[in-house]
Order: structure tokens, then C-alpha cells, then sequence
């Protein structure tokens, strides 16, 4: 029996298309234009002319900071986070974690994200949140140096089990990586013990990287080098890698990434919001690299819809160079989907409507008033679409959110908890 | 009768404030706090901690462009607008430009917008379409020059002819604007002639000014004068003037416009797309100037959500200048509201509730997971806000749109007649 959406504009090869998605359990069994075949007990959804595409990809997050959206608004960065974020993020308890993911969760299931990297700690906490949500997610023990070593030691021990426990569980729904925070917030030492750890685990790296001009400062005047120089001397590029943010590069450093294939978070909201800068997107695209798009913590930013990442990055760097050509529509929806996959090396598995991948996918109404006239439905989905505009989400097969209501989560139970959760917080 | 907004989150001194909104006739009766004096004849709505604010100021569009969104995406601006947009502008009927803007409105109404300033031509069925949605409209008839001096006087007849027709009609809901195209597009002595009629009429200027790097080397080719100072020496700034762009200004052009005290539409979405650049908005802020927002026709944005256009300007900027603490969140909700109302000089009009403004106001769902936990209101509203998260909107204490439904527009209609023109436009 197969579950088959027809009747649907489908996003095949760069392109909406009049056509069908026919799952299979798990499965996308079958993509195509026209009118389906329909078997006896398969069952027909027609979607009359809303968007099928694969669903969206969040590649850096913080998700249980939800709880902390809207606190120390216009501070200067350095106050922000040393005097409003840490001290609070201190303060979490699990609980706090878990009602935390779980707000950002459903956010992001019904503003159409299906899959979320997650770099934050108490990962056991997370991962229920994840078993509940049904959502698709890379998980990673992000880990800041200690002056202590037993603390450092401890982190790593704890990066190593929840990796161990967790890679590849709830049927494949959930992967690791390991995460060292940033440069300047670890050792050469802690690094090295990181690095080798992800080569152990045969595991992918994920990590801040050149987000703002001062921690490349703090980098250079600790280790008498550039950032990313250090890091590729140490080894890390080595390893299957994806750095958030990416904003302050340098020519040689472009060239690096370039070398090592590594794979790019682009969060340019985020990175407007905190002061931090433009990110170099189009030079690292005309580059090879691949370019993927995350929302950060919400803290920062302040939503986890990622059609405003989507169209933020197909607006803000034809403004900053002045070029109307740059980042395409087409483009800005690939960062979303197939690059978003590509970049949690999740490529043979999702961002893609066909055969053989899981079916992530999400259904958006295509009849709002933005939509009309229909010239170019890229274009309309987006500089348009908005996360409002979601119909469903389907991860795994599965249906997580159907026309306003959540089919894993309960939405009235979080936005209490959440509530009086943040209270304490505040 | 009153009609009573209550148990909102009311919007007074740049916060919001559990209260209430007390409505006569048109007019604002009454803004308070807590709950209000209910009267035997007053219907109350308790809207259940929504938010209650000034209804949003588009201070910048062309809406008949609406039909073309989409068009000519990825092509350079130069192609763009010679070879898709102009030709296509010049096959525009009647009827298209009627149901263009209707459109427009329509989108406007859904989310947010209560008064736009509509640059464009044929105003007498633009009228007729702000006579049928009840928003309200500035209209400016936009005066392209021409090699044929009986066109340009043609034009100067049109747009002396509605000014004094449409100025204040539909109990005021109208106003009008003398427009200029710009500096590039008119001569001197088409500029000297049009800024005599504002004189003549006693009304407002609105043009185009300094929206890219080439208009700019155009006026100076031709004038042998900078566009500004070459204003200047022509008198346009001594008439009440909104200037939409402001993109490219050097240090003694800001310093004219501060001394005018001329008032600025911030169109950053249209910059950005159209990769014009980015305004030095935070300059001009601190020089005093007036920013209000505005879309710019839909072929450039593409759509009409000024909580993006919010969003926009109050993350630009820090991003550009890399200072977290430029364009708080307050700020880009008073760009929205009070500051549009001050570029369309209608600063005793509308942009505040308060006794004795017109009663244009929006209410929006502040109950969305986004805007959970309720930190900070504003910033909420302002990086979380969406035109879909508007439940009501009212113009002159008339209900134009509720939960989904227009009161005014018939957009089923709408959409037919714009999806059918717009395939004899592609």
C-alpha cells in the first residue's frame, strides 16, 4: 500500500511540476508528472495544486535557547552573551531542555523544517524530545574548554556515549557528530583529543567558525596564527566538516575550505541580528563550496522559519554587492534542501524528491495571495512563502502536522511549560 | 456606540500594555489601560491578549506592478526593467491597472497595511479601487519626462486634474502627492514646472532619489552637478518632500536632507533584490531624519509584508555596520507606524492610537509558538511577526478584514481576474 500526494505542483530537478509523490512506509517510491498510477489500497491525497518538496534542513541550531528568545533585545554582543545568555543557559535544567527543543521543534515542523542539527549538551534529553517530535535530527555534544581537564575529560566521555548510543537510532532518524564549539573557546589540546575522537568514531565534525572578528582575535593572539591556518594544521579539515557562520575569510582561507570540501552553515539572519557581518556567500559559491542554511539558537534570531533564512539569503547579497544576478531563487531553495543535506552528509538519504530517499517532504498552499500571478513558482515560494504557509510535514513517512494541528506534540502542554519555564529564566 | 477592542495588548509609548481601544465613528475615542468603561450601547470584542497597534504605513509602491511579480527573475536590473518591465508596464490596460491594485490591497489589508502611497498612473481607477477596499491612500501620479513637450504638459494637466479632484475625498481617506519620477528621468525644466504645481496646489513631494550608483552618474553627466545639490538649486527641497531609496548619499547629501528635513521611504527588500545597495539608515537616524518603510512595487520584493520590511531594517543595518545595538526593535515598529504617517504627512492623522487620530488599526495574534515565551513584545512582534499572523484590520474604524475573511474585497475574483491578465503579460 502506498500513500500518494497527487494533484501537486512537485519540485523535480529545479522545477515545479505538475505530478505526484508516492510513499512507500519510510520511502519516496515514486516521483512523477502527470497523474499517478493508483493501485487498489494505495491511498490518494490530492493536494489541489499546493508545493510538494523535500522538506527543509536546519543545519546549526541551539534549540533549547528558545527558551531565551526576546531577553537583553539591542544589548552590544559582548554584554549579551556574557551577561544575559550564559548566565541563563547556566540556569537550564533538563526539564528546561526538554520543554526548550520541544517549542523549537514544533516550531519547526509546522513552519516546514523536517531535519535539525543540534549542537547543544544534555543530548539524552534530546534525544526523547526527538523520539516524541518524529522529526529527523543530527545531534552533536557541543563542547567548550574548561581550565580543568577532569571537566574536559568528563565532555569527552559524554561526547563519545551519547555518539555511541545514538548514531543511527529510531531507524536511522537520528545522527551524530562531534563538536568542538569553536577555536577560540578550546585548546590545541582539547581539539586534538576532539578531532581524534570524531576519527575514532568514524563521525563527522561540526563547529563555529568565524563568526565574528573577535574571536579570530582571540585565536591569533593565543596560538600566533590565523584561525583557519591553526585549525588545518591541527588536523581538523581532515575530517568530514561543517562550520556555521563562515562570515570573516580570507582569500587563502576560501581557499582552504575550498580544498577540503568543507561544508558551510550560512546564518544570515543570525549573523545580522548579533552585529557579526555578511557572510562571503557568493565568492564561496563560485568556489564549489557547499552552502547550507541554519537559523541558529532563536535567542539570535528570533524563529526557526527557515523560508525567512531562504529568502534572506536570496536578497542580502545582491544588496551588499550590488548585483542582481547573485543567488538565483533556484539557488536559495537548493540551500535549503539538497545542499542542507549535503552538509549533514546526509545526501543518499533526504533533500531530494526521488527513489530511494527517505520521504522528508512538506506541503505548502500555493493559493495565498502572494502567489498570484504565477509567473515563476520559485520565485513566488521564496521571496514569498512564509513558514504560515506550511499544509503538512512528513518525515519518515510519516505525518508530523496536518493544517494547524500536530499529530506527535502537544502544542498547549509546551507553550505552558515554556511559559513558565521562561519566567524563572527571566 | 463605541465599539471597544478590549483584554488586547495595546500598543501606547512604544509598549504594549494590557488594555483596550475605544472606537467612535471613525475616530479613536479612547486608548487605556486595563479594562474599559463599557456602556450599554458599546460592543466590546475581546480580542484574548492579541496585539492591538497602529495599522502599517507602506510609505512606497507601485501596486498595478503586482500582476508582473515574478517576471524577469535573475536577469540584471538594466534587462530586467528595460527589456521585461517597461514593455510590459506599457501594455497595462485600465482594467489591468484596476485589478493590479486590488491585488495589492487586498494583500496589504491581509497583512497589516492600512494606508499606502501609491506612485503610479491612471489614479482615477486606482481611486475607484481605494473607493471599494476602504484603505487608506496617498496617490501621486508619477511624471516620467518625455522628448515631447506636449506629453510632459499633458502629464502636468493629469496629475493637476486628480490632485485637486481626489485631495481629501472619501472623508479624507485620500490625500495626494505631486511626483517627479526622479532627477534621472526628468528634465530641469520639467522638475521646475512639476515642483511649481506642488507650490500652486500646496502639496506634497514624493520622488525617487538616489536608488543606485548609475542614476546618479546620469544627473551628473548631464547636469554637470551632483543630483542633490542639483536639487537643491532647483527648490525641490523647500517643498514638504518624501524621497523613497536613499541608498547612495554622500556626507553633504545627508546633511541637505537632514536640513530640510526631508522624509525618507526605507525600501530594503527592493535595494537588496534589486541589488540597488544598502541605505545608511543608522546615519540618518542619527542625523534626526524621518525613516519610514516601504515595499516598492511587487516585481521587486515580491511581495507587500511590511513585518518583513520591519524585520528587514532591523536587521540590516547591524549586520552592515556590525553593531548589534543599531535599529532596536521599538524603532523599526515606529518606521512601520508613527514615522510612515510622518512621511505622508499625516502625523495628526493616523500612526498612533491616541484620541482624536483616525481609527487605523491592526490586530494580530500574539498566541503563534513563535512568540512564545513573551519576553519581549516588541521584539516579537517585530522579528517574529508575520502578515499572516494579522487577525483584523480596520481603516477609519471600519472593518476591512477578519480572521481569513475580506469585509470589502471579493478575492476569489480577484485572484481570476489577475491570474488571467497576468498570462496575456507574460
Amino acid at each position: 500500500m502506498s500513500w500518494i500526494l497527487a494533484q501537486a505542483k512537485v519540485y523535480i530537478d529545479d522545477a515545479f511540476h505538475d505530478g505526484y509523490v508516492k510513499m512507500n512506509g519510510s520511502m519516496i517510491e515514486e516521483v512523477g508528472k502527470g497523474l499517478p498510477h493508483v493501485g487498489p489500497d494505495d491511498e490518494v491525497w490530492n493536494v489541489r495544486g499546493a508545493f510538494v518538496l523535500p522538506g527543509l534542513v536546519n543545519t546549526h541550531n541551539h534549540t533549547p535557547m528558545t527558551l531565551l528568545r526576546g531577553l537583553g533585545e539591542g544589548e552590544p554582543l559582548k554584554r549579551w552573551l556574557e551577561d544575559v545568555m550564559w548566565p541563563r543557559e547556566a540556569m537550564l535544567s533538563e526539564e528546561d531542555v526538554y520543554w526548550g527543543t520541544l517549542l523549537a521543534q514544533a516550531e519547526m515542523i509546522e513552519s516546514g523544517t523536517t531535519t535539525f542539527l543540534d549542537m547543544y549538551d544534555r543530548l539524552h534529553v534530546i534525544f526523547e524530545a526527538v523520539r516524541l517530535s518524529g522529526m529527523r535530527a543530527v545531534l552533536a555534544r557541543g563542547m567548550i574548554g574548561s581550565e580543568d581537564p577532569s571537566v574536559e575529560a568528563a565532555k569527552l566521555k559524554e561526547a563519545e556515549d551519547v555518539s555511541r548510543r545514538y548514531h543511527g537510532a529510531l531507524s536511522g532518524r537520528i545522527t551524530m557528530m562531534i563538536s568542538p564549539h569553536g577555536a577560540y573557546t578550546c585548546s590545541s589540546a582539547f581539539l586534538k583529543e576532539i578531532i581524534e575522537l570524531s576519527r575514532a568514531l568514524s563521525l563527522p565534525v561540526t563547529t563555529h567558525l568565524a563568526e565574528t572578528r573577535q574571536e579570530l582575535l582571540t585565536v591569533k593572539k593565543r596560538e600566533a596564527m590565523e584561525t583557519i591556518p591553526y585549525l588545518e594544521a591541527l588536523g581538523l579539515f581532515e575530517r568530514p566538516l561543517l562550520v556555521a557562520h563562515a562570515v570573516h575569510l580570507s582569500e587563502r582561507d576560501r581557499e582552504t575550505l575550498a580544498r577540503y570540501d568543507v561544508r558551510i552553515s550560512h546564518n544570515p539572519v543570525s549573523n545580522l541580528k548579533l552585529g557579526s557581518g555578511i557572510a562571503p556567500i557568493p565568492d564561496l559559491i563560485r568556489r564549489g563550496l557547499t552552502i547550507s542554511l541554519g537559523t541558529d539558537g532563536a535567542a539570535s534570531n528570533n524563529n526557526y522559519d527557515l523560508f525567512e533564512e531562504m529568502r534572506m539569503a536570496a536578497l542580502l547579497h545582491k544588496g551588499k554587492e550590488e548585483d542582481a544576478t547573485l543567488i538565483h531563487p533556484n539557488e536559495a531553495l537548493r540551500m535549503a534542501t539538497a545542499a542542507g543535506a549535503r552538509a549533514l552528509f546526509l545526501e543518499h538519504v533526504i533533500g531530494k524528491l526521488a527513489k530511494g530517499y527517505r520521504a522528508d517532504l512538506i506541503i505548502v498552499r500555493s493559493d495565498g495571495l502572494p502567489y498570484v500571478p504565477a509567473h515563476d513558482d520559485v520565485a513566488n515560494l521564496v521571496y514569498n512563502g512564509r513558514g504560515s504557509d506550511v499544509l503538512g510535514t512528513i518525515v519518515d513517512g510519516r505525518l508530523l502536522y496536518w493544517k494547524g494541528e500536530h499529530l506527535t506534540l502537544d502544542t498547549e502542554r509546551i507553550r505552558y511549560e515554556a511559559r513558565l519555564r521562561a519566567k524563572r529564566l527571566a
